[in-house]
């Protein structure tokens, strides 16, 4: 996967001279992200609000545009404007760059506008050299300045010049053999100064040039190589799962090097002013003596928490806590941040917003409403609306947990209930989970950034190394994905494909089922039951604050009395779409099958009345007593007849099979019938077909039939007292003749029911806008029709031209990898197409009825970004699935507080 | 088929006391057409200009719909204006109605706004009543009184009364047996009086009602029916068939009797002022001798040409001729005129405007331009440009004539050439011809408005009686239906359900061949060639003025050399649509299928450049040389890949068969790699899937072939001098990212190409606007495209959510009868919906590229209203099959005279 072709790079060339391409840290400040990216800008605001920061500075993104735009060519005077920033930073270190006595080494790092952990790629202890790290080692001692230049030249060598890692791990494991250690730490002085020169041997073998050993030669090398890491399969990949632009490139970050492993006296760390998985308000995080930061999150060693630092190092503790206190004030939010103590000197090498589960982000902010940090607004605008989905994933049903096996306990490092097959690398993760759209858990020793693709794919992640902070925590909290990190009972063999616990063998392809909220791993698929709101006052509080300042209502697709309950539970404001073709399913699709196959006009009707009838009238009648005093919308069939039917390939399959074998001729006859009605009822493209109210207006007896069951059901609730606000919704229109048609009909259905029931209840008849001729003509349209209900679905398969049954398999969602669709339409509303009708249905529709009710009923209406839309051309309301209520009624008001920001 | 449920009459209570419902002839002039009806508007126009025309009066066409709207009941004061009206008839003729002694008998005629020959009802003779036969018995003499009185009864009773018009025809025939006569002016007075006494009884014991005897309830009940008739099923059927609205209602036009029967110095005559087959300028028609009007067009005896009348009757002939020629100078076109001859006076009861042949009405306008009667824009504006279909519609192949087996000649009373199988009524041609959609020629012995629901569905009509102006001739031409009438050579047994003809049995279905200008049958079907212009130089003639008034140019639709030349012949001003898809059919289909089979990206390009790119570069290039001069637009392949591969269907079945049968392993093995590509390729509604220009976005090697082939072919051309002008339009574009997609790598190819050529070229890359989307992203599109074609096929079955290949037979053409839909959206262009986007797509293209070439390439390009509709909205061309370039540049030459019109 490489960047879209259609990818264009800014670059303004008439300024290429006279750009400001490097900004010392105390030029910046947090608000220039776009320019500096975010690490940088944050490295620029601490070290402006007098926090220990090493000195630095940060060449811009718009060098990175300006080089790829060039085709990889540095823009002119980047490197001279470096210059001059690495003789600044050297004043205040006191020692100069490329001078070898004394060296001055610096961490070049990568860092884009929006956060993409391990993503990029960054070079430590650049300016190392044969001769710079005997200087080091006389400063410092033997052991630790090889082992610096060996990381330095691993590291260059690897992200410069392209060396594939395992080369370099192979040679370290052959040292850690002849020096018979099993780690390392373990390694020797001498054992580093082998591995150098060995490092160096392999890049001359496999790239044919040699290691540079001039530091300013290494810098300008390290700086494109970390400006090419932008366009990385991996960079590349996280961007498209993110929804991140392709033309935003990263800055570079040149930083003066501070060591965590310059003996015990130092270490790294890497923590969280409050818990990122419960929200809890204590520092969570780990810290490692003697290392330095990427062996914190590598998971090959085991750091100690956080709060044991108090313990350990108590002055370090409380300067930290103090910054962390400090950092959150300044911030307003929770800090992730990194942090490296050089011979018991802090350093803070690093701090953005914190990654946090959706729960965590739930409790931060509120609790942050109630210390005083932030206003109700501010909590309701900083939640990622698609995050709190996962508070509203279903969890293991508890008695199904305790009858399943448990298998082994982890780390609970990312919460959620998964349940998949396993299996042990990324590819085959994509492959089965992706391409093939099946449910898989990632298994393996340790994740690793070249495991994302793979992680993307899977619905849990298990890992037998690493910690709450190692890379499969932090990624999987990010993506919403279970994940049980840390599961050391468990052996994994990579080449069996299988892993072993307490003598239960797991072979690829079993399934499992991880409780990421616990750290629990089951054997088997264990039941899951939806979620309740109960357990989630949090939730509620910001719901309930989002709800007071919203306009748009929340309305629920639900087609049966529990879902009905659910909806509203969840906050629905009203059922906006209530989909009568479910009600045919399961044990009464061979009655409605009756129906379908009756010979007489007579026959069809009896089955109708006599069967059908009944059982539609109780649907309806448990709906409307759920939703007492609001409002209900129900959907007259409309799927095409043959749905209801079994399937045609598999008939011409047993024809020709009985055929064949001159089989049972009776049983022949009845195929073969039954075949012929398929065929008649057959059509090429069924989403344009015979359905919907076309349906109604071949059949009429089937729309009054269920309009006499929603009457019916109505007025028997009525009669017990029950508020009911039926609203008839007449599907698929696409002239206002086919409402001229059936309407009067239905109407006077409606009104010999009530007649005969005695009951005068309100109701509505309206209908879908799915057509586009409907949104064209949708003033002749509201003329008869009292509300409007858009299915977004199918007026973007029409507007688009696009089957959704076929066309994300076969180019849609190849189309929006390569960027040639922004976005998958049926995930988030075309606002320049089908929006551009919807906003016209609107207007033109309320301008011929002032009063009338315009709604969304498509999946769109739990999108976010189709929320806001919905809110901004004036909608009533949204209309989703139950779970995604609170998502929608997060997102709408949302919309409105970013349009009062819009205002000022 | 009753009319359609939405049918809204129009009726203003408020003014229904003080409307004038009743118009004395005097009163009314050939303006008043929406009032009085044709006939109405045109007795009283003839009236006023000084013509023999019997007095009488119009009851309006406002009463009828008055009447329709109250649920059959006459506004107030029309029967008192009608009394009144019949006073002052009574004066003129010196008679009183209802006198019995002296009585004024009348005839009560329908007659709506459009003629609907014989669709409605005429009762004639009405006054009469046991009373006052005797009294006319007295004035003329008793046989003749007796049958007037029964032919009157006999009417009355069908129309008014409702009994089946085969009871009376059952009495008669007894009464002919009786006195052992065999035609009806040979029974006696007795017989009729003895007639006249059956005919009660049967309609007394048929409706248990008195045939009513008082002249006044006679003439109420007799306006109310006729007003009744028009929702009759002939009246309804032939609406919807010539589009005519179903709200006109019909005009009641009640005149004093004359007799044509009065004995052999009287007679009635039809005909028409020039000769309606050829347009030669002669007076043509027919009379009949001793004979009221029905008796001439009912073929029961056979009249005499009307020249001869010329000898038998110089007089009279010489008074007519005069009123022909005043009325031909008066109404400035042809007349179809009806008279009656009484005692030696003539009496016009009728006069419109003749229906023609299409050879006629082109004859006819170019003679009249000559004669100085009319202008040319006159002309061109008079011909109904769907019927010059007629003119270009295939005729038989000479030689293929003479080698086929000619049955006998009768009549050419319609022409064109017409292939199909015999069926012998109306029903079944209609069952076979509309349902089935088989090519039927219908055979009667002769027809009556009854036939005309299978007439309509026939591709040609054979009667064994009749004449020139028989029922089946005049219908026939009017539909365009190749007729030969009066063919007494053929004995037809309805039982049998067959015909013969020396010696030659031919039975129901059963092929003849009909040329309807020669008046021939031929057993079988004989074969068929495009005609040619130069046979006819008046249609030239008129093109010609057409071509001089008209702004819209008219391309054609052409996919190979052949079409491309007929295409300039019929005056095509450049190819607007050449379909390369075509070119992978025939014997093309197995190369194609290999491409698409192969198991390598490198396999499917060998295929594609070293088979298909030669074939497809020798398609374009004679393509070129046709086209020397004039555009050329090439669509880059559209249809979906499992369009080429064999039916998934039949796969199934034979993979079934195959197992069930234990049969061949390795065909099996074989048919089941077929078939799990094509299941593959299969998409559950391909009209919305992988095709287009997203198959060139996945394959692009396809389109880059094609490309590469156009540009050689071009270039190649462009060498031996030919001025080529290739037009590459991609389809099937929703977003523009497509063609930024697409477009690029095209141009390079077509730039590659004429660089290794050294030709240079001009040429443009545009795309189809097919999907909502691109018309509604039009300015977007417009970046990219230099030309739109609106593809209006496609535009309609999205923007309306129809699917052309399953809708038409399930539901559409059922919608277009009850009236649901106008019309039907794939004939003409539905211009509030399809024609509100194509209007935002021209002025937002335009808009965005003030050169954009816009034109239309569907089906729609053919179609008069259509084509209007694209001279309204300003596009450059329409482009439409070979056969209907000329349809329209006529119908875009009418827009602009109606355009003038309209401002003047």
């Amino acid at each position: 996967m490489s960047v879209p072709a259609n990818t264009i790079y800014h670059f303004d060339q008439s300024t290429e001279k006279t750009t400001k391409w490097v900004y010392a840290f105390e030029e910046g400040n947090a608000g220039m992200r776009d320019l500096l990216g975010g690490k940088g800008a944050n490295l620029a605001e601490m070290t402006n609000i007098g926090l220990p920061v090493p000195p630095g500075f940060t060449i811009t993104t718009a060098a990175c545009l300006a080089y790829l735009a060039k085709g990889e060519v540095a823009p002119a005077n980047m490197m001279d404007q470096t210059i001059k920033a690495m003789a600044d930073l050297g004043k205040k270190m006191g020692r100069t760059f490329g001078n070898n006595a004394d060296p001055l080494l610096v961490s070049v790092r990568s860092g884009s506008k929006f956060s993409m952990p391990g993503m990029m790629d960054t070079i430590l202890n650049l300016g190392l050299n044969d001769e710079a790290v005997l200087a080091l080692a006389a400063k410092s001692d033997p052991r630790f300045a090889w082992d610096a230049y060996r990381r330095f030249v691993q590291m260059f060598g690897k992200v410069v010049m392209d060396v594939e890692g395992h080369h370099f791990e192979h040679i370290i494991t052959q040292i850690r053999e002849s020096e018979g250690v099993a780690s390392d730490p373990e390694v020797s002085a001498e054992g580093w100064q082998k591995a150098v020169k060995e490092f160096k041997a392999l890049i001359k073998k496999e790239t044919g040039t040699d290691f540079p050993l001039d530091p300013w030669k290494q810098l300008e090398l390290a700086i494109e190589a970390v400006f090419r890491s932008w366009n990385g399969k991996r960079a590349v990949d996280y961007r498209n799962h993110t929804n991140i632009a392709h033309d935003l490139g990263t800055a570079v970050n040149v930083v003066a090097m501070v060591f965590g492993n310059m003996g015990w006296d130092s270490g790294s760390g890497v923590a969280f002013t409050r818990n990122p998985s419960t929200g809890e308000n204590v520092l969570y995080g780990e810290f490692l003596f003697n290392a330095q930061g990427e062996d914190v999150v590598s998971g090959s060693r085991t750091p100690i928490p956080i709060a044991k630092l108090q313990d350990e190092q108590p002055e370090i503790y409380r300067q930290f806590h103090d910054i962390a206190q400090t950092l959150e004030k300044h911030y307003r939010d929770m800090q992730d941040v990194e942090f490296t103590v050089e011979q018991n000197r802090l350093w803070m090498l690093q701090c953005r917003n914190g990654k946090r589960t959706a729960a965590a982000e739930v409790k931060i902010a509120v609790d942050q409403v109630t210390e005083g940090l932030i206003s109700k607004d501010e909590a309701v605008a900083r939640i990622e609306p698609a995050q709190i989905d996962q508070l509203l994933h279903p969890r293991f049903d508890d008695d199904a947990k305790k009858a399943a096996k448990l298998l082994a306990k982890g780390l609970n490092a990312s919460p959620g209930a998964a349940v998949g097959t396993v299996t042990f690398d990324a590819d085959t993760a994509e492959q089965l989970g992706k391409v093939e759209g099946k449910a898989v858990i990632l298994v393996r020793p340790e994740t690793t950034p070249d495991d994302v693709h793979g992680m993307l794919a899977a619905k849990g992640i298990l890992t037998q190394h690493g910690g709450a902070t190692s890379h499969a925590a932090v990624v999987a909290r990010q993506l919403g994905l279970p994940c049980v990190a840390g599961c050391e009972d468990i052996r994994i063999d990579l080449k069996a494909r299988q892993f072993s616990v307490n003598g239960v063998v797991v072979k690829e392809g079993d399934v499992v089922s991880l409780d990421g909220a616990r750290g629990e791993v089951f054997l088997g698929a264990v039941k899951t039951i939806a979620p309740s709101f109960d357990d989630q006052p949090d939730l509620k509080t910001i719901l309930g604050w989002a709800d007071s300042v919203r306009r748009l209502q929340v309305w629920a697709n639900a087609d049966d009395p529990d879902q009905a309950r659910r909806a509203r539970s969840y906050g629905a404001q009203g059922i906006g779409l209530c989909r009568t073709e479910h009600m045919f399913l399961g044990d009464r699709t061979e009655k409605f099958q009756e129906a379908i196959l009756a010979e007489t006009e007579e026959e069809f009707n009896r089955v109708l009345d006599e069967v059908l009838l009944p059982l539609q009238r109780n649907d309806f009648y448990g709906i409307f007593k759920e939703m007492d005093g609001l409002p209900v919308i129900i959907r007259l069939l409309d799927p095409p007849l043959h749905e209801f039917l079994p399937s045609r390939e598999s008939l011409i399959e047993e024809v020709a099979t009985l055929k064949a074998k001159d089989g049972d001729s009776k049983l022949l006859a009845e195929k073969e019938a039954l075949l012929h009605v398929v065929n008649l009822e057959h059509e090429f493209n069924p989403m344009l077909g015979l359905r919907g109210c076309r349906l109604g207006i071949m059949r009429p007896a089937l729309n009054r039939m269920q309009v006499r069951a929603i009457f019916e059901a109505a007025c028997d609730a009525a009669r017990e007292g029950v508020d009911v606000h039926p609203e008839v919704m007449i599907p698929l229109t696409s002239h206002i003749n086919e409402l001229k048609e059936i309407q009067p009909l239905l109407l006077e259905t409606a009104r010999a029911v009530m007649e005969e029931k005695g009951v005068t209840i309100k109701y509505k008849f309206g209908t879908m806008i799915e057509i586009p001729r409907a949104a064209l003509t949708a003033a002749e349209i509201a003329s008869m029709a009292e509300f409007f209900s858009f299915g977004t679905n199918d007026l973007t398969q029409m507007t688009y031209g696009i089957s959704r049954d076929d066309a994300e398999r076969k180019f849609l969602l190849n189309y929006v990898e390569r960027g040639i669709l922004p976005k998958n339409p049926f995930q988030t509303i075309d606002q320049t197409g089908v929006g551009r009708l919807m906003e016209f249905a609107v207007s033109e529709g309320r301008a011929a009825r002032g009063d009338l009710e315009v709604g969304i009923c498509g999946e769109h209406g739990g999108d976010p970004a189709s929320v806001e839309f919905c809110h901004k051309i004036g909608l009533n309301y949204v209309s989703c699935s139950p779970y995604r209520v609170p998502i929608a009624r997060l997102a709408a008001a949302q919309a409105v507080i970013r349009e009062r920001k819009a205002k000022k």
